[in-house]
């Protein structure tokens, strides 16, 4: 990876500690699943999440929200709908927008969708791992469920021809966490521990995060170097502290939380591994 | 506030000991971020929740129930007719009816099904964080997204008109919790702790412990301060622990279910702070 | 109950360690309420799940994945119409089919739902408990809510005329759970503690588990044995730790699914208590 261009230390963590200062709106029309623990990311790291998804309401809840983050995990038609209204709002008024696209490659049907939202408008970040970016580059990949069987360094190609595509910031995330901007520049991010992927929402929770960001920092892939940096090294903290203890995934899921909290910049420096 | 007809911390604790022994049934339409969290609630506390929302069966499930929460955090069209007929039930049975208005004054739709649902039914308890009571009251205030943006003292005037105008229990949850009842008793609640705003859920389960309590007081201005002071202290307590040990509000969430559960009747009477 | 035929404690732990080799994807239509604790669990057991309802890709998922659980927990018509979908995709593939009758018999709508789904398909299990199992067997029972009213002894006959009328295995869960096969083979699992009722979804994960341990384990009697197995004991454990340390049913639940990555199998074969 090339050095120049990449944020500091510093950079990531005066966006962190902006979401801590000013409480951003992240609007999340997001999957059953995640909604509780993406709501507790964005509180844990101190942005104010609102969940509507309701055709009456969205637009409006565009208005008063600072960024919106779309995630399909278990998507429906009505649903669907909502979201492309909420984009297209977004889009209007200048706000960034995430998009998940979780599982994409497992049907034809959230397949469809995603070339439906992507014809519709062209999000700020998009965040999966490995196998769901490749099925969005329409590249070949074995999706196996909405877990990732490729490894992310296998989604470079895709990714970049991705974001140079639509001219989103695209987060391949996995051991290592790939963010790769339209512009070319790149940063590999080596934090976070394989635990985290056997809790689910992290992946969901970290889109959100970036939603948080993207509120407070201008520069998308900036925005999304930092949030990623936020929840790898808060999930590594927290993996070391719950396996001193003799505990498992099932109480990471709190550690991690309360990492997104409590993480100072101190620790964020001396953690951070970017490349 | 005045402190004759005030509960005594004795009456308090009887009703949150009546739960656990009568684990009275809790029919729940709520929202989907926090269904989970308010349903381990209930079971801490010791009721039993269900969870039903289909137009087919909500009025069977108020049948068996022996109270009704509505929340309307994830509104769509379908769940607000299922409301309404449930609330109807419940009033035609004599059940009573918590209603929860997550986002009022947030977007317009969100105005309109309040309006609806409260044109329709007459709720026992209304309980909101300060911006929402403001905006169901029909007052001025400015909503951001569905964290309050006002003191629940400034609500204060609102929430009395609004008790006085439906007849309902109004619950301003915040610094301060106040409980006001349309006869013009009146409670202030100064338990609690600012860490469990960040958890997304604390105030929809209280909202959920409140129709526990209604489920075994009918006195639904004591059934009221007897719920918030069961969560208030549960958190406050709760709060210590996890900052005693340097963690943050990721396993906060677990601890205060834990205190719903372990709290007995000295710990509550030796911190009750009540007005 | 009768000893020959039992599955040894050795048998049991291979299609625990089978689920954490293999991982295999089980596809999971289920309620809000425990979308969550069951991804959680199915993850910490070494699962991959995936949750999807749309009727446009019900059946794909169906195709890539290795079992089907469905959970009628927060049913509505149109996921009804998936389930059915799924289920029946899921018999023309051979794939097992776990089915989680929530609430039988608390209202006729959730009687009708369960009629159409067995009257169109044969789930490989049922599990359930007393309560739920006594009015899928159409015999006479009090639902109290979701919670069960009766001891799962109580339902064993009903249990027994279930499977051989279906060819389903029945899980009974309770104090004791009762597993019970079409060809008169019984098992008697004493593990688990009263506490894992007081978190809601530990009965869903029970499911869940149950389809993962399909998806590994061809004899579903055999492979219902091993999850509950897994479940009970994973839960006592945890309740010892919490009460150990002072904590409640809140830190139970992350501790449930530690025990689900952690456990050995020494400690299932000291633990296990089968007859």
């Amino acid at each position: 990876m090339t050095t120049h261009s990449l944020p500091t230390a510093e950079q990531i963590w005066q966006d962190i500690d902006a979401v801590r200062q000013q409480a951003p709106v992240v609007h999340n029309i997001t999957n059953f699943v995640v909604m509780n623990i993406s709501a507790n990311a964005l509180l844990a790291a101190g942005a104010s999440p609102v969940m509507a998804h309701a055709a009456e309401e969205v637009a409006d809840m565009v208005n008063i929200a600072s960024s919106l983050v779309i995630n399909i995990g278990t998507l429906a038609a009505d649903w669907v709908d909502s979201m492309e209204t909420a984009m297209q709002r977004a889009q209007v008024l200048g706000k960034p927008v995430v998009l998940d696209p979780v599982g994409a490659g497992a049907t034809p049907y959230r397949n469809a969708v995603l070339a439906r939202l992507l014809a519709a408008t062209t999000p700020s970040v998009i965040r999966g791992n490995a196998s769901e970016i490749m099925a969005v580059a329409g590249l070949a990949a074995t999706t196996k469920g909405v877990d990732s069987s490729a490894a992310s360094s296998d989604a470079l190609a895709a990714g970049k021809a991705l974001a140079q595509r639509t001219g989103a910031v695209v987060c391949i995330s996995g051991a290592d966490d790939y963010v790769l901007a339209a512009d070319g520049r790149e940063a590999k991010l080596s934090n976070g521990h394989p635990w985290m992927t056997r809790i689910t929402g992290t992946g969901c929770s970290a889109s959100a995060l970036i939603g948080a960001c993207c509120a407070v920092q201008a520069d998308a892939f900036q925005a999304t170097v930092s949030a990623m940096s936020l929840i790898a090294i808060a999930g590594e903290i927290a993996t070391r502290q719950v396996q001193a203890q003799g505990q498992g995934v099932g109480s990471l899921q709190a550690r991690l939380l309360d990492q997104l909290q409590l993480l100072d910049a101190d620790t964020l420096k001396r953690e951070l591994r970017i490349a």
